[in-house]
């Protein structure tokens, strides 16, 4: 079991937690509320630039933990996967113009293909585009999905295959993105956190609402599920992890809240239940 | 690949595949539209009682390739887990009465136990439970589920799992149902259905539709969604397996419809997309 935490230090919040903020009003609310760590979607950008975005973060004081998201490699026909990883170098040098020293890959799928196909077209696209990272100097992680998500978002969907991957890219920039949601079920989870030890990226944490009443936007608050989420962090910091803890949270629920009640909230469930 | 299916004499629909008729209505509706087997559900017999339902069904020439569904093993307390086994035998009762060969498990699960110790439990209250069947000639068979279902339905969230805990029962009554729905995704799917050989004791089919728009009653005819169902179905197949292909649909869509037309959708889907 892990070591109870005891301030905000390492809490990190995903834009997409607090999605009906704009990046201004996040950044604002974040700083506001002490939260020292912010993980950007690339939908919250859009609107203002990477160039702009990039100073708006460094002007705030906040450490940006990750750019979400690259990925999407598979794809019916040679110029469509070369689209894919155009987008991906593109992720990267939006990263580079926010601070973000990582981009988080849900890695894809299309429905019909077959996973094998996509698998290998998902190794295929981050070896293309690694050299682009690591001229950077920014990390990508595969961040696997869970199985609801094999026929449209991702066909890596367990800890196993996200490491049989790393090891056959064999990069100092691949690693891994762990994320509670989607790996919790997984009876070789343990054992996978410890096999892919430094290579664990980082660390996403929300929880498993019963019922989940839809497969996207119902995820809950940490501690109001099923998921033994420090016991799942005590694992991943048994590999020497230290980086921040990110509360990704997708929930038609809570983006029906006060959004800077909902960060207070999001506080609170950070220290009794991470 | 599979070879092509010709005719409807492996087909087998589920009673909660057209769940809106009574027992009655199914067995009459099958037998009018010359569907050979039936796998009928623990709530589709509890208004006439397994004896009548019994006579029912050997009344109506089709035959009986499963009861659905016994498990749900884990629980807390002693007492508790001690009912859910009485359940069992009682399953494996009816199951006799109605001239069933087979009882599948939907192993259970209960949110926030902690999954390794409801794995446990499961194999615990199986054992309990297998000289009963033995006893009364009846199989018992290991479904593994989504693991979308981890939370409150099953622990059982992969052919390996279920292969394990088969290998751990050794009891030529205890084998595996596999249903495309929950299986597709894996990665070891092959490999994992050439172990479990000729421990596979049922096959289940549907498909899986994108988006999918809730958890459990949103399953696609098949050939609408995205599973390439030949292809498991040849895997399977290619262990010996040569028994009926069930239909197991749950959708709230399919059970609006007229649900003898359902049927013949069925009937054709069956031979196009199977």
């Amino acid at each position: 079991m892990a070591e109870k935490l005891h301030n905000h230090s390492r809490l990190c919040i995903h834009t997409m937690t607090t999605k009906p903020w704009s990046l201004q009003e996040a950044i604002d609310g974040y700083v506001r509320a002490e939260v020292p760590n912010i993980t950007v979607w690339r939908n919250h950008i859009e609107d203002y630039g990477a160039k702009k975005a990039g100073k708006m973060l460094r002007d705030s004081g906040l450490r940006v933990t990750s750019l979400c998201r690259g990925g999407f490699f598979p794809a019916t026909g040679a110029a469509a996967r070369e689209a894919a990883r155009d987008d991906n170098r593109r992720a990267i040098d939006e990263a580079v113009a926010i601070g973000a020293p990582l981009v988080v890959l849900v890695c894809g799928a299309v429905p019909g293909m077959e996973l094998a196909v996509a698998r290998q077209q998902i190794i295929d696209g981050i070896e293309a585009v690694v050299s682009h990272a690591q001229d950077a100097k920014v990390k990508l992680s595969i961040e696997p999905l869970h199985p609801m998500y094999a026929d449209d978002r991702s066909a890596v969907n367990s800890l196993e295959q996200a490491n049989n991957m790393v090891m056959a890219l064999n990069s100092p920039w691949v690693g891994i993105t762990v994320d509670v949601y989607h790996c919790w079920w997984d009876p070789m989870l343990k054992a996978e956190l410890q096999r892919a030890g430094r290579t664990i990226f980082s660390f996403h944490v929300c929880d498993w609402r019963t019922p989940t009443r839809d497969l996207l936007t119902d995820r809950a608050m940490m501690g109001e599920g099923c998921i033994d989420i420090p016991r799942i962090r005590g694992w991943v910091e048994q590999t020497g992890f230290k980086g921040p803890i990110e509360v990704e949270i997708f929930s038609n629920d809570l983006w029906e809240w006060d959004q800077k009640k909902l960060v207070e909230r999001v506080k609170r469930a950070y220290l009794t239940s991470v």
